[in-house]
């Protein structure tokens, strides 16, 4: 196995053709395939072929190349389903709802309101002022290296 | 206004600098600012400089250049607010939660259970049998251009 696979990883081994998968794409450097659980219709996972757990240790090259493929296959499925719309989504941590820890975007054609999926979120608008937001901003860009 | 700007669009108006924005990020093709609404402490969105509505629309160089500085975003939030997780999530289209035309990707840090956003969705294991799954991966695989 080489270095770049990581041993008991579900998605290194699918990547390696240890487990079958629905493939959508490959590439080099990616792979894309249907998500088992289909929560829509044509739900696909796409993932890089090196083992980086999360976005947090995404290489430049490797986010790179990914994405580029992520339009295409968002092209193909909205050519072949007609959804109304899709979301991107990717989980980091399992508190963000991470189970396999390989990066993975997935991919979740909309085609109605009751279509199974629904992203909550609670907005805080008043909650900050426009100088606590430039604080905040300031913080982060300062650890961006 | 340059063609690669649409008016009438918030997010370009930010770009151009008609509009103040807390900026965490920018560079030649891509700039990062804080969400107004602040689902989470931190909450960033990371856009293409220029006018690309979705990711159906995305062009390969766009694509690249905005998700390589993704995962430097997603270290700089996690080193400076040592969150548990992280979500990336982008809407293409209203049925997604699509508001402003303009792509652009959240990244919500995620500090614990009840922080403010919940992605529920149900997956359909026993929808789809294999053969479904290889008929629909064959028939996206066709698509992609």
């Amino acid at each position: 196995m080489s270095s770049s696979h990581s041993e008991n990883c579900i998605f290194c081994k699918i990547i390696q053709g240890d487990i079958p998968c629905a493939k959508v794409y490959e590439d080099d450097n990616v792979l894309a395939f249907l998500d088992l659980g289909q929560v829509t219709k044509g739900h696909t996972l796409v993932i890089p072929k090196v083992h980086q757990e999360n976005v947090f240790e995404l290489t430049p090259e490797v986010a790179s190349s990914l994405f580029q493929v992520v339009p295409k296959i968002a092209r193909a499925i909205k050519n072949t389903y007609h959804p109304l719309g899709l979301n991107t989504l990717n989980n980091n941590g399992e508190i963000a709802g991470q189970s396999v820890f390989h990066f993975h975007m997935h991919l979740i054609p909309r085609y109605g309101k009751d279509d199974s999926v629904n992203v909550v979120w609670h907005t805080h608008e008043n909650d900050y002022t426009p100088t606590d937001l430039q604080t905040i901003a300031t913080q982060i860009s300062k650890n961006i290296l």
